[in-house]
């Protein structure tokens, strides 16, 4: 017998509302949370999915985020706009904004949104996927705690960090990428952990900064960035673009507001989009043509594009009309109604 | 006896501008050219200080590049400013182009320039600390030609495609990197093949597929981008964003175009400007403070931040009133007056 269980789309997205809704969520904030949630679980992403539904009623009960916040626009200059999450879940902010966003790049040629004052749990791709079902390109980042030493140090300075990045290819599914910039992600410290498994090499160090494989000794140490000091240049960019630069806080400074507690971090976000259409010229079918030429130079030499797992979980999924969780897990949500 | 000759600083300024008026460059060009040059050699970074001067020149008398091209600006959008160099050196676009992408980030909080049909040998970190010498924040991406093999990978499909970033401190000098998103630099190979050294573990690939740390082979099969798949899903970004989405060459096509001779690329540059003061909000001291804690943080637990061999040099070199270069290389110079 399967532990398994299909819920049909439709099905999956109600049961999410419903939760989201008799848990505090206002109808506002309980979609924009939703639209994220089922497109995870419509891509496979589990640890996204509506597994997160239990994290965010969790907070909610918890009294540490409030689901009823509203969000506030504003507008720093021409091309870029603001939207404070008041302490927020990042969503419902960046859903507001989205518009204003689109808007403002198709004007200007290029845009920027900061999202401030937010609580962050989500995956970036759903964000700048959307930006390219616009027809623009996007980036997105955002700091976390400062659990990862920078290249040649022993202790934490910066975030996980993660970048994403989308470009729009017409019908096809977008070119896109989210990764962390550290070397793994602290959640596979924690599920090592309790498995008991070794973490990878070059990924952690311990607290008196030497390499380390066991996760224990990680947590009391730190994480390593992906890349060596390529890497850590990256993450520090990104503190500085998704922190001061749009006056929020830098992945220290989250943690230390946490009281190292570690609690989901509070912080900013910044997306910057381009508007291929007015920045490219007048021969869009040339610039056209040789993105898709480089795409096709690196799949059919047998690398894989970004993604592609996701996209071929999606068509699966949207074919069947379903989406698979473990029965226990479905279980679990239903006692939150 | 010392190899080495000291030049004053005005004195290798003068040097440079002369045996660029002497070969073909206009005094335009020819100022554009040296400024970079000399800022270049100015922090010893030796490979794009004086001795580049060689370079452009036997580019120049081989009919290459017209030294006395204009350059035509656009305007795209009311964000970006688009600089046409003609298919000559890049560096007379940035020069051109550098106020007005300014004028615009301080008007609209981001500002994006883009310089097509340029041939490009310099380094970009000049271009960026210009930006933050003006306040502002900002990347430079340039492509390549394809020697870059994807990650799961055979053949080369991308550039080497170099990503570059400042942040303004001030008086201080900036937060600066720049940094190719190969695992070594193209011209590594050949000097490690000159002097019979292997390469480093992971840096290349054989015309198989299989890795190698024979120059020989690596010139024969490609190079591998710095840190697994996300250099790799990086590097194709910028091929993306300083390619087809400014209306340019992807490294591919660069290649292609050249014939595969490996000459000096023709292609893109876009350039990315943010302004910190007018993204920020108003608590300007605040968001200074969390920058700077994050350098501290970094600093203070032994780990360096990037570009800070360049700055000590550059310090020594003003205080000296001097560079210092070969004797050979300056007499190779004077040779093309």
């Amino acid at each position: 017998m399967s532990d398994q269980i299909a819920l049909d789309l439709e099905e999956a997205q109600e049961l999410g509302l419903k939760v989201l809704r008799a848990n505090g969520f206002n109808e506002a904030h309980a979609r924009s949370i939703m639209d994220v949630i089922y497109r995870c679980q419509l891509d496979d992403c589990h640890s996204h999915g509506l597994y997160r539904l239990l994290i965010c009623v969790n907070t909610v009960r918890a009294g540490l985020v409030d689901g009823n916040e509203s969000v506030e626009i504003s507008e720093p200059s021409p091309a870029s706009i603001r939207v404070d999450a008041k302490n927020g879940y990042s969503l419902l902010a960046f859903e507001t904004g989205l518009p204003h966003l689109i808007e403002k790049t198709k004007k200007n040629g290029v845009g920027l949104m900061a999202i401030n004052n937010c609580f962050h749990f989500s995956a970036l791709w759903p964000e700048v996927e959307k930006l390219s079902e616009a027809g623009l390109a996007a980036m997105a980042m955002v700091p976390s705690h400062a659990w990862v030493a920078p290249s040649g140090g022993t202790k934490g300075s910066l975030g996980t960090n993660p970048l994403a990045f989308s470009w729009p290819r017409g019908e096809k599914n977008p070119y896109t990428f989210d990764f962390a910039t550290s070397a793994i992600a602290r959640g596979e410290i924690e599920l090592a952990k309790r498995a008991g498994h070794p973490l990878p090499e070059g990924a952690a160090i311990d607290e008196h900064g030497k390499p380390t494989i066991d996760p224990n000794e990680a947590l009391k140490g730190a994480m390593l960035t992906f890349g060596g000091y390529k890497g850590s240049a990256l993450s520090t960019m990104i503190e500085l673009m998704a922190g001061p630069m749009i006056g929020d806080l830098t992945s220290l400074a989250s943690l230390e507001k946490d009281g190292n507690q570690g609690g989901t971090p509070l912080h900013g976000e910044v997306i910057i989009a381009f508007d291929p259409k007015l920045l490219g010229g007048t021969d869009t079918a040339t610039n056209t043509r040789l993105a898709e030429a480089l795409f096709a130079s690196i799949s059919e030499q047998g690398a894989r594009l970004p993604s592609q797992r996701r996209y071929a979980a999606r068509a699966r999924n949207l074919e069947a009309g379903t989406v698979t969780i473990p029965k226990q897990l479905h279980e679990d949500i239903l006692v939150l109604l």
